[in-house]
């Protein structure tokens, strides 16, 4: 299995470590043999090559069964063109390797769920798996550029794309609870329209899900006032953007939560939520718990290894159970430790 | 002052009765002669006149100075084609008339506090004014279409139109506690990052406005875990409907909501923001505090009446510490009351 690394930039490299110290722990535990590299991306990368996706990062991505991403950008490098931003690194890799599904995870831990911004009772027991369109829509529709005095982005989607995605949130939804709610604008939007129309047309594949449809500013509100009534979400590229970081402040826990971006064949890229956080990194302090996570899904999606992804899942479980936190977190008579503490403990109770 | 009603669908001629009631304690009260003339949209307009937006109320609507709007659409009509829906009605009037800045207040009420999902320390004390703009972006750009098997929608603004929308924001931080956040998506869409530059070229005119840019994705996070860092919070139309629909059940009463969609003369419809309820229709127990606040903000905008405006504001606040409420809220040892008792109090309270 050929794994591709790239920490990235601010706590990415810090969060990487953690990722690697789980895999061996995995790997001797199970007696696999995982092989890695690491490549550059991101700010990281245009310090190094002025480029935020050197050729030579993908072309060894385009050869991987697997890519664990730490975490990409900081103000750093806000001033540069557009085309030489380091989220043009992550755009450019989602692209190339054609991730379309991006599967956000939201759910709570029992241990941490006082710290959500929302009172316990609506928050407790919800648990809701985002899937949103990750290489279409407005992200890279052309034309998208200034004409005198004026400007135009193009949400354009061909019909396969809206079909494959789809077609994965069903699979995902029978996996889980059988209940799929498509997120669209359809009272406004043509591609919404288009996209309710195939949502309804695939539901017949798959009677035993049963399906809703949410226009995306309603969903916007019930994410907040019964995040319990959801399941499986599926959208386009940039409504899940907004409303899969607006679900991920709702259980308190940000710095937990792991996301994958896949294809069909399994090949996908791992990475926490939390992004790059520049004014933590290189302190130690930083959670490593959302890109441990993130490895669990890679085990899960692109090595087969379900065994192997929920011990991981189960160690991070009694890790809080026990009291032990980062920096960010708080568990009432809880011990507070840093980033290399917190994975040992991780590798501790998988061991 | 030519005033134009449109009661809409739903909840709409209940409450539209309420903001009648209303304007005529006002018009007795201070002196002040409202004509009202009423007429049909959405889907009443589809019911009677078989579009939802008839020529006749289009040119009422151009001739007046002020338009009253209860509420529109319906399950009813969703299976009609997109010409023929009632919201098109709406989008219809929000064009012809070019009312290009919707303002949507977010504050909470001290007795209603309670009820919002989030915790009370977080939400408390929060107080903010969401502007929209809202004749433009990917709800009017053209082509919006099919193409055999793709499709495709535009995000076009004119540098006028972003550039009238956020003079009207700078403006409105100035009346209020001079801090504006500007939400866009500048390291994706190149709106954005036009929007972005003119946010910055502007705010060298408006020296004492403090201004933050903010990513829509992490906008609609800040909204639920820090909402108090906002003041004014300006954007473009479809983030601006995502992120003002958030925020409004963040004080726990969509109820209470009022809003305003205006062009720089003072024109302006006024709605407020909970739409047409068809469950509790003609049942008499809606809550009309929404539309009698968005009557109060017809009588500030369109008419500058502050001292009537303000009134009605203080009235409904009386109301609610009183303990009287509609049957959507919860108060605590209050008393609960229908759409007609809850409009009287408000009267008593303003005479
Ligand atoms: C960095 C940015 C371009 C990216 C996106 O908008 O997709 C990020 O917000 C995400 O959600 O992964
Ligand atoms: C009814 C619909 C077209 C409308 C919109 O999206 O603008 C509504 O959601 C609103 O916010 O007023």
């Amino acid at each position: 299995k050929q794994l591709i690394m790239l920490p990235g930039d601010g706590v990415g490299p810090e969060i990487m470590e953690s990722a690697k110290v789980v895999l061996n722990t995995v790997a001797s535990e199970y007696g696999h043999t995982f092989t890695y590299h690491q490549h550059a991306i991101g700010g990281d990368a245009i310090d190094r090559y002025e480029t935020p996706l050197p050729e030579e990062t993908i072309n060894a991505c385009k050869n991987s069964d697997a890519i664990l991403l730490g975490a990409v950008g900081g103000s750093k490098w806000d001033s540069l063109p557009g085309h030489m931003r380091p989220e043009k690194g992550l755009l450019g890799i989602r692209k190339t390797l054609g991730l379309f599904a991006n599967l956000r995870p939201v759910k709570g831990f029992a241990p941490l769920l006082h710290t959500s911004p929302l009172k316990e009772e609506i928050i407790k027991d919800s648990d809701i798996l985002i899937i949103r369109e990750l290489t279409g829509g407005l992200y890279f529709g052309k034309p998208s550029e200034r004409r005198d005095n004026a400007v135009v982005d193009t949400l354009s989607y061909h019909r396969s794309e809206m079909e494959r995605i789809i077609d994965k949130a069903f699979q995902s939804a029978r996996l889980r609870n059988n209940h799929l709610t498509s997120v669209d604008k359809a009272n406004v939007l043509e591609s919404s329209r288009l996209w309710r129309e195939i949502v309804n047309e695939k539901s017949k594949e798959y009677p035993d899900v049963t399906v809703e449809h949410e226009l995306v500013d309603a969903a916007a509100m019930k994410l907040i006032t019964q995040p319990k009534q959801f399941d499986v979400m599926v959208t386009e590229n940039l409504f899940g953007d907004i409303l899969s970081d607006e679900a991920s402040v709702l259980t308190g826990s940000l710095g937990m939560l792991p996301s994958a971006s896949i294809r069909s064949d399994g090949v996908g890229l791992y990475e926490p939520v939390h992004g790059s956080a520049p004014d933590i990194a290189g302190k130690g302090v930083v959670n490593p718990l959302g890109m441990i996570l993130s490895v669990a899904l890679m085990l899960r999606h692109s090595f087969q290894l379900e065994e192997e992804a929920a011990k991981i899942e189960k160690a991070v479980n009694e890790c809080l159970e026990q009291g032990y936190h980062t920096a960010d977190l708080h568990i009432e008579g809880g011990k507070q430790v840093g980033t290399k503490e917190m994975t040992k403990m991780v590798v501790d109770h998988i061991t």
